[in-house]
């Protein structure tokens, strides 16, 4: 197994076919695969060796799907980086991972030149943007023009395929190595369970750089389907692209669901008949954001997918949610566990809670990463057992459909009852004046951790803190209900849309340490 | 990845939906799961230790598929015996697996007391079959009954799954070695296709000890589908199988298509609504036989796998030829490489040929077998190169689909030129009197080889040899015809329904060699 495979395949059976589309530019499957063996060639001629790692800084487009193509077609190894880190973390990702070779757009050209100096390992840079080429980079295109087409090097199965940053949302990032094998085997689970079938058209408009996007990709690739572009994420653009591409499938994030539900661009009528799937994943979708978005998408699945950098991305799917059939009884279930993977709920011991009892999901199988780069010790404990911890709380249903219920470390202990900060955020995100919300804990004299809330408003609306107390009465229990809420302009974000919760509760435990469940 | 994971996983999932149906008996997932971790502990208790080789002989049943999940459950490695063969075959397979402990039914138990006393390995004989358990075997149901349930052992991987006997037509079968990572493979590909949608359910028909049937339940197994069973086919109990369970899935071998197609049974006004999918396979199909199954079975797509157990088992998919939106222009291809499956045309020395080139079939990827039981010149010969030489001849076209023209040692040169025997029995196959028909290579002074063609005649029909020819003339250039027609009441099949061309051809070779492509 391999990931250039599919590739290879689409170029057998329908080189002609469209392969990508990004803007007004687009490629047959024959000029990717020309143009992948190009890179490939650069990347070698650049010095790339068998197993070097390649890191990518930029927006989404073509090239970052050439890159994902062409770096392990030259024997390489992807590194993918979060363009909302900050300067620190960048430098942090380069170094630890030793990326040799570094490719970067117009957009993200000035923290590129930023952090060059401090990583010791970089020999080249190259410029993947569309305007001038900066002093002391190598052009893209130039360099795709003028090297020679590289055979595939076909490194496989256990060798290393990606290296992925991730959980810079606490503490500095981690390099999550993800072998060929376990990036096509999530890929072949999510097409087994019906997630790209062939003919579709795929929307690249969560970032490339995150696991959600590549992973929800990869049976498209596998199927040889279309793939269409989107820099990033704007509602009135993605729903232009959908119309104009013909897009069938998408991924998107509860955040982007909800802006786009909230964007005066809906309102315009437009032919949407092409799409088909909604996957979103990446944070838990609150039961009201998932009936407005049923409601302004009639006969579009909203399919949940539920995964993580360390699963190559695929834990569990839930499919019951589809389209004209919809049946919302299990509609924000993440879903059962996928084709390859095994899934469990267990307690702090390792067994297996009973059913509806909330505990930690482990996951085992094909897909689970190698380890952590470089930390032997975090592998171990992640990896215990020879299931992946995934840090989050859940409980699973009679069918085996798994409500996660928030991450371990985000859950309230308040009072001695667990308050889940993600069935807070469900109650609040009912009231019409909420945009966003994020909850959490924060030091109680009485309580030990009290819950609290940070609540962005809709404009026009200016619902007070006692009025969404209120309501959320109405709702959850008392001792759930927050104790007090602030009010902000925006949250705090990470690359993949999720909240930071940790930056939210920063200053609330600067001076003391938080327990942990 | 192992086996026994889809078992798991339905058990977690839908444990009351229905898993097994056989004739009048039938059962949930739970009774199912829990009668495989009894048999499996019931073959601990016979001594099966981790790897031990676990054969089986006996028609299609219920038990068999708790056969084929409880030995690898327990740890043990399935060798399910082809009930075709002689008693020397037999012998040699059971004598060369090594294997422990026979299982075996009612119709099976004469041959296994003759091979017995044969096989120095074989510790215990459990008797499968509803009658009477026959003196010195244990009784299937009773070891269940008895037996604590064990724990899954949880091989995986590249541990050894299925010890599968194949080759058997030709001098003595080879034990293909398949691991728990072939058999997934395969299994997970074959569902990215599309071959096994959740709710579907497959009907085992084709032989149970086959790795057509096995390979194409595999899917169905992932996808938490009921498994039907049928002892063995005929037309009636076929057709009254699917209207009675609903069958949506069915594996076919053109000769049993055949004899459905001809089979008075076919009259009968029938609710066969429930079938979407008749999967073909084991043998090229001719176009007659494709066009006869079309019109016979509208709305029903006919998809044609093919495969060999050194694949466990898939190498291409046709899926073009798909019920309502038929297209019958790629209609018997065998169609093209399977998602996780590298296929290409070579010459003698490796090169892939130009398109349209007739070529032998090589195939790479994690479903190809581990090697040969205990053969490392048959491996390193079959495997040589790092990809597996089928021994079948084909050529592709421009969209990667291949047709199979011939086995290599079934081409016919005949005065220098290349005769595919499939191209013949084409021909011959559209004349309304042939109801079966084999080609094969003869000695020839003048030609070398000549075009010889042994036909079963259709009742009441008694087209003549040279009436035979002269229909030929009108298909195929003149040098393809038939030089001589032999008329037989039937030809020799092997278990899967394959026509044994090595034994027709053994006595006009008797006293030459003779050479093969």
């Amino acid at each position: 197994m391999y990931l250039t495979q599919s590739l290879h395949r689409a170029l057998q059976c329908h080189p002609d076919r469209v392969a990508v589309r990004f803007g007004d530019r687009r490629q047959t499957f024959r000029e990717l695969g020309d143009r992948v063996a190009r890179l490939a060639g650069a990347l070698r001629e650049l010095g790339m060796q068998p197993g070097d790692r390649v890191a990518m800084l930029s927006m989404n487009s073509d090239r970052y799907l050439e890159y994902q193509m062409a770096v392990p077609w030259g024997g390489g190894v992807i590194n993918p980086c979060n363009v909302r880190w900050s300067a620190a973390e960048i430098t942090y990702a380069l170094n630890d991972s030793g990326s040799t070779i570094l490719l970067v757009d117009d957009v993200l050209c000035a923290i590129a030149e930023q952090v060059r100096p401090q990583v010791r390992s970089l020999q080249a840079v190259v410029h993947c943007g569309d305007g001038p080429t900066p002093a002391g980079m190598s052009g893209y295109e130039a360099l795709v023009t003028s090297a020679r087409p590289a055979a595939d090097v076909v490194r496989r199965d256990d060798d290393l395929a990606a290296l992925m940053y991730t959980g810079g949302t606490t503490g500095f990032p981690k390099g999550v190595m993800l072998s060929h094998r376990n990036l096509c085997s999530s890929a072949l689970a999510l097409g087994a369970d019906g997630l790209a079938p062939p003919g579709s058209t795929y929307l690249h408009v969560a970032p490339m750089f995150h696991a959600a996007d590549m992973g929800l990709a990869a049976p498209h690739w596998i199927a040889g389907n279309c793939h269409s572009i989107l820099a990033a994420f704007h509602p009135e653009s993605l729903l232009d692209t959908i119309e104009r591409d013909r897009v069938t499938h998408v991924v998107l994030v509860p955040t982007m669901i909800q802006m786009l539900l909230d964007h005066p661009t809906l309102a315009r009528p437009r032919d949407l008949q092409s799409l088909q799937v909604i996957v979103h994943g990446a944070s838990p979708i609150s039961e009201a954001l998932l009936e407005r978005a049923t409601a302004a998408f009639p006969g579009v699945a909203m399919v949940h997918v539920y995964g993580m950098t360390e699963l190559a991305p695929l834990a569990t799917v839930n499919p019951t949610h589809t389209g004209h059939g919809r049946r919302l009884a299990k509609g924000t279930s993440a879903g059962r566990a996928g084709a390859c993977v095994e899934l469990c709920i267990v307690d702090a011991d390792g067994t297996e809670v009973p059913r509806g009892t909330v505990g930690e999901i482990v996951v085992r199988g094909p897909n689970v990463m190698q380890g952590y780069w470089g930390k032997p010790a975090e592998t171990a404990a992640a990896l215990r057992g020879g299931w992946m911890h995934t840090g989050d709380g859940a409980c699973m249903d009679d069918d085996g459909y798994i409500r996660i219920v928030d991450r371990l470390k985000d859950m309230i202990i308040s009072g001695g009852e667990n308050v889940y900060s993600v069935e807070v955020e469900n109650a609040l995100a009912r009231h019409p004046g909420v945009a966003a919300c994020a909850v959490i804990g924060i030091p109680s004299e009485t309580w030990g951790e009290a819950v609290h809330a940070v609540v962005v408003r809709k404009p026009g609306h200016d619902v007070s803190a006692a009025a969404l107390i209120d309501h959320c009465r109405a709702h959850i229990a008392g001792y759930k209900c927050p104790r007090s809420i602030e009010f902000t302009d925006a949250l705090p974000l990470s690359g993949p849309g999720k909240v930071l919760k940790a930056r939210l509760r920063e200053r609330y435990w600067r001076d003391q340490a938080r327990q942990v469940a």
